[in-house]
Order: C-alpha cells, then sequence, then structure tokens
C-alpha cells in the first residue's frame, strides 16, 4: 500500500516537474519573441499553453484518485494539497507567458517594446527566465537554499517593476498611449509571474519544514 | 459519522460564502473609494484585506481536516477540493479590490480617474459588482441559472476592458502617462475580478452537474 501510495505521489511531482520546465520554456520563448519581433515563437507559446492546461488537469484528476484511493492524512495528505496549488500557480505563469507572446503577435511587425523601455524589458526578462528556471529545481530538490534565492529574484524583479513605471512618470517621457499600455501590462505580466514563482516556492518550503510561509498562506 | 461530515461541510461552505460577501462589499467599497476619492474608505479596503486572508487559511484548515478525518471519497472529495480552489480565488478577488483601492489611496487628494475615462470606469466598476454580487448567490444556492447570468454579465464585463484601452488608443486621447498607467491597470483589475468570478462559478456548476466546465479545468 506504501509503495503504491509512494509511486503515484511521485508521478503526480513528476507531472509538476514536467509543468515547471514547460513554463520555463514558455517564458523563455515569450521573452524572446517580444524582444525580437519573433511572430511564429510569439504563436508556438501560444499554441502550447493548452498542453499545459492539460498537465494540470491530469495532475488534479491525480490528486483526487490519490486522496479517494489511499486515504491519505497528515504530511501525505498536504502533499497532496500543495500539488494542487501548485499546478493552480504553473497553469497561472503559463496564461501569462501567453499574454507576452500575444502582445508581441500584436505589434508585430513593430515591437510593442519601445526604444525607452528596451532595456528595462530585457532585464525584467531575464528575471523572470531567473525565477521560472529555479522553480524545477526546487520542485525537484526541494531545497531550501533555492527557495532562498527565489525570494532575492523576485525582490530584485519588483524593483524593477517600480523602474519600468518610474520611467513612465518621468517628464521626460514621450512615449504613445499603445507604448505606456504595452509596458504597463508587460512589467505586470513578469511580476506576477514573479509572484507566482514564490508562491509556488513557499508552499513547497512550508512542506518540507512544515513552518508556515510569512505571507500567510499555509498550505 | 454522516452527520458530522454533512455538518463540517455545511460550516466550509458557510466560510466560502462570508468570503464572497467580503469580496463583493470590498469591491463596492473600493470602487466608491476609487470614484469619490474617498481616502478613509480606500483604507477600510486595504486593512481589511487580511480578514479575508484569514478565512482563506481557515478554510484550507478545514479541508485538509475534514479529508484526514472523514476520508470522503466522489462527490464528497470533489466538493471538498472545490472548495480549496474556490477559496483561493476569492482571496485573490479580495487582491484586486485592494489594488483598486490602492489606486485612490496613491491619486488622493486627485483622482487617478481622467474624464477621459470617468464613465467607462464607473461602467467597469458596476458590472464588476454586479458579478461579485452574484457569487455569493452562486455559493449558497449553487443555482445554475446564476452560473449563466456571470457568463453573460463576463462577456460584458469584457467588451467593457476592451472600450477602456481603445479611448486609450483612440487618436484624440492626450493623456498623461500616469493617467494610461491607472486605466491600463485598473481595468484590468476589474476584468480579472470578472475571470475569478467566472472561475468560482465553473467550479460550482461543475459540482453541481457533473460536466467539465468547457475552460478545461475539470475541478
Amino acid at each position: 500500500m506504501r509503495a503504491v501510495f509512494d509511486a503515484r505521489l511521485k508521478e503526480l511531482w513528476e507531472d509538476l516537474l514536467e509543468m515547471s520546465r514547460q513554463v520555463d520554456s514558455a517564458v523563455s520563448r515569450a521573452s524572446e519573441a517580444l524582444l525580437k519581433g519573433d511572430i511564429d515563437l510569439a504563436q508556438t507559446v501560444i499554441d502550447d499553453d493548452v498542453l499545459l492546461d492539460r498537465i494540470e488537469e491530469r495532475v488534479d484528476e491525480r490528486c483526487v484518485v490519490l486522496i479517494a484511493q489511499q486515504q491519505p492524512v497528515g504530511a501525505d495528505l498536504r502533499t497532496i494539497i500543495v500539488a494542487l496549488r501548485v499546478s493552480a500557480s504553473l497553469e497561472r505563469m503559463g496564461d501569462l507567458a501567453q499574454h507576452i507572446a500575444e502582445a508581441a503577435r500584436r505589434a508585430y511587425p513593430d515591437s510593442p517594446v519601445p526604444a525607452s523601455h528596451r532595456t528595462i524589458i530585457e532585464e525584467m526578462a531575464a528575471a523572470a527566465r531567473h525565477l521560472t528556471s529555479l522553480v524545477p529545481t526546487m520542485i525537484e530538490g526541494h531545497d531550501t537554499k533555492v527557495a532562498e534565492e527565489i525570494l532575492v529574484g523576485d525582490d530584485a524583479l519588483d524593483r524593477l517593476h517600480e523602474q519600468a513605471y518610474a520611467i513612465l512618470l518621468d517628464k521626460s517621457y514621450r512615449g504613445k498611449a499603445q507604448e505606456t499600455l504595452d509596458i504597463a501590462l508587460l512589467a505586470r505580466f513578469y511580476e506576477r509571474i514573479g509572484d507566482h514563482a514564490v508562491g509556488v516556492s513557499r508552499r513547497i518550503f512550508y512542506l518540507v519544514t512544515g513552518a508556515i510561509s510569512d505571507d500567510g498562506g499555509n498550505i
């Protein structure tokens, strides 16, 4: 019984690992499509989002079946509940990558990123990618040092988010409304990707340490 | 055993009902604070968000305890999983109301809503409020007609969201970057509130009908 449960749990975490790798790839491709004006690459991100949705469904179904058949309690049950929460966050991160790719597609053949914001959006893309590349490591290793690295990386991303808005609000800024709108949303999409990475990391951290995360979310 | 389970389940849904009413109140107060420039009212929304976070924690804990102690299967288990998903959405709707209140507070004593967008933001606020007022009814009654009404209301909100952006992008628009930024974000916050209302509604609809919702999310 225990061996069956452990095997099922392993499959569940393999699905989450697969999801997190797909999210990392989606964020990476969406940013490249955005910054290089590559509409074909943007389209792959948009098309692939359905794959993430399907894994999320499979994870959810696995969780329900696992609870029903194995009747877990304590730490085992918490692990499954955390898996449900993590799959929802990863699915949402995929949606945000899709939104970035859609911005690239809409603006094509132009870039939605004006010269005024090229550097800051490049930095946000790199900072977000850094976070999404750490999430699979966190899922695979449940490593609390990686959790710390994710928090630090998200703080950096938050500062870039503030800077992107500060450039918009500087009196020297002369961008058109379309540019302002694009930057407002793109900066927010990257910032939300960071928030979700932190959310995933906190839940896994909690699982490992049993500590309640300081954002008030206890599972 | 069954009576205990039913009583616990009832408590769980009462918590969700309470959350949904608080969300409705938060969205209503945030919009009023925004449109009237009422900083005290904005502050109540910001301060009250912690109450929502606490109920979410309690709901999560109730779900874990209920699964562990009662070992539910089938429809009972699905109900609990849906409750977890619904609490996460309601908590997020509260965050969005808080963001709207923060926009009102930041701009005070000015309004973050320029004259160009006063009508459309009033309409978005009313449309979002219509949706948040339907969510408690959906939670209380599990009424599939209300689910339909929420879908229709969200379509209307999506159209207003498009219109708000179209006004920004019209060649006659002369707003400052700060105004464009505020409208870009406020319109998005309202649109996301609508999305979450639909998400909650779909999950409950699924519970009642057993049908898989057409957004691919099966629980």
